[in-house]
């Protein structure tokens, strides 16, 4: 497996991300991913129940479609709280999109991420749709990974190239921001395009376990976005061997999993205001939801990044933390080993003595810059 | 029923505290409260399952005892996470108080706060329970409000009296920090004294009514603490007709809340680094536990308390807020009513259009300041 942390589009696919209007810092703000076959599609989306106008529109071309061509995104708003009006905004995206490439209207898939609760610009779009479509390439993945940034520090890639029955295989993803990580802005947003061929229910499957083991491992303030996104289109233009069993599959599972981890990791390398990466390793647990659950508590308790924020070792606050989880274990059962916090990366280590199940999280600090930013301080 | 924002001890009772060399500051650090009639004893303890020493032995003789005469309170040290040998030292504490009260030793409750996790002075205890005991006086619970403050910038104090049977019965209430408030400093903790006549049944079910209206309705950081205790004794001074029902317990009801939810409040106002007393107010819910559920989560979210030291009107983040608690609710339903940010009182409501039902909430904003505490900063 060959692995670079730069984005390289698998075969099929062009992209391209312009500036149409929306940023007032004049950025490229409108992203398009393009598969010139069409893709299968499958999605993870956030369980908040409060979401946003294009993860409710993509949502309905995901029931409604097969396969997919072209997924449009734009920063600076995160089309969200906008009610009705919203919705025939992210559609009409979808719908201008379609027109200019000439696919249909359903294999459009649309995401936003910005400020919440305010009408997007719909005519900007319309008016830059035309551009983004006739400017679209194969280098264009990297002006698409600016245009879907917000307060992002660095630009989040990644590529896997992999042997599928001897056909070369090649996973690429990118990905944006920590959870709510600006003022007023809002999701994290992960996309990832494959030329392998697999079938539709595999590939469910399999983001579903990749996205459990990354994303859903991972928090900055414990804030559940309303426009998370985690999509993949793979189009089968690597022509490999269909994906179904084996070491095939295996294979393809290390490979979208690492694409996953990685690009999840740079999230939180990038979280606003943090001075340091913190894994955390619950381990001994009874099994891995328990340990899940210990590692997340602990990782969104405030007095713990706090603490770490301030270098300064203090075991009751990671105690209390999992404690406060409501499961039933004595003081004596828990193991607490915490790696020197000099450094950026600080390593966590919590034992339960229950069994031998064991997750691992990431996460970062909770610093006074962090508020800072947050409260939109001048 | 009459109200003062201050300790006056009711019938039979006396107070006092002490520097017995816990506190680096020298402050006050040791406070005992004595009933000269053995007192009906009501508790309710934090809900983490890490819980500290002392709460181990006062809820061993909670369940063991009927009546009770004396809690002696360390501030300095929240004796947790400090294995059988704090157990010991908790024990060791009510024996001393006990020996020199002559009073038996399960009629004396214990509790601590302040570092987690290291060991108990109990020499320097030992060494002031004399002087603790002897200058024990109907005006010594000042000294005690004093001796059970870490961090706390104002003593959280209150009286009512209030007539049931034509008889005069007081209820004081006394108060600590809110939450885990400073660095390496844990506990909310409240002792409430009666000379009400009630028996045992009512006064434990009244106790949980109160709090669970008043300190499980208010947030800092929601971070449970390991030290939590609400307490209340009650010793039948007052030589009122027994409480049992009627509007005699309507009333005493009444007071009990009151208590609660003044000394709540406080805590809330000495929220370490708050700038902002926020209520909130979460209405038109399917039922209580359904509103609390919300109005907490809002409470707790770090980017809502962020917006709000920031006086940035951000409704998107309590949307999402409201979101995350996985209700299902659409956006349409849901009506965020947020007052003027730029006073110390903030309000927010929140309606659901599901019910009748509501829920008030107190929290106080997130600030830099607050990191800088609990980070230990210099």
């Amino acid at each position: 497996m060959n692995k670079v942390l730069k984005a390289i589009l698998p075969k099929g696919f062009k992209a391209n991300g312009i500036f149409c209007g929306l940023k007032k810092s004049g950025k490229e703000d409108l992203a398009l991913l393009y598969s010139e076959f069409p893709a299968l599609g499958s999605a993870r989306f956030t369980t908040n129940s409060i979401i946003a106008a294009p993860l409710v529109v993509s949502k309905m071309h995901l029931r409604s479609a097969k396969k997919f061509q072209a997924v449009v995104v734009n920063s600076g708003n995160a089309n969200c709280f906008t009610g009705k009006l919203g919705i025939k905004d992210a559609l009409s995206t979808t719908e201008f999109v379609a027109a200019q490439l000439g696919v249909p209207v359903k294999s459009v898939l649309v995401n936003s991420t910005g400020i919440i609760g305010k009408r997007l610009n719909i005519a900007k779009i319309k008016q830059g749709v035309p551009k983004l479509v006739s400017g679209l390439s194969a280098s264009g993945i990297h002006r698409a990974v600016k245009a879907i940034m917000t307060t992002d520090t660095f630009a989040k890639e990644i590529t896997l190239s992999l042997k599928i029955g001897g056909k070369l295989v090649n996973i690429c993803g990118i990905a944006k921001g920590a959870g709510m990580i600006a003022p007023d802005m809002a999701t994290m947003l992960c996309f990832i395009m494959t030329d392998a061929a697999i079938n539709q229910k595999t590939l469910d499957r399999v983001l579903g376990g990749a996205v459990d083991k990354s994303f859903n491992c991972i928090s900055v303030d414990g804030c559940m976005s309303t426009n998370d996104t985690v999509l993949i289109l793979a189009n089968g233009a690597a022509g490999n061997k269909l994906i179904i069993s084996g070491d095939d599959l295996r294979e393809f599972i290390k490979a979208l999993e690492t694409v996953c981890l990685e690009l999840a990791k740079m999230v939180i390398l990038d979280a606003e205001g943090a001075t340091k990466f913190i894994q955390i390793d619950v381990v001994q647990a009874k099994n891995y939801l328990e340990a899940k659950k210990v590692a997340l508590n602990i990782a969104n308790s405030v007095l713990f990044k706090t603490a770490v924020f301030g270098e300064n070792p203090n075991f009751g606050r990671v105690a209390a933390a999992v404690g406060a989880t409501g499961l039933k274990i004595n003081e004596n059962q828990l193991k607490i080993k915490l790696g020197s916090l000099k450094g950026k990366q600080v390593k966590l280590q919590v034992g339960l003595s229950r069994g031998k199940s064991r997750c691992t999280v990431f996460t970062s600090d909770l610093s006074p810059e962090y508020i800072k930013i947050n409260a939109e301080y001048n």
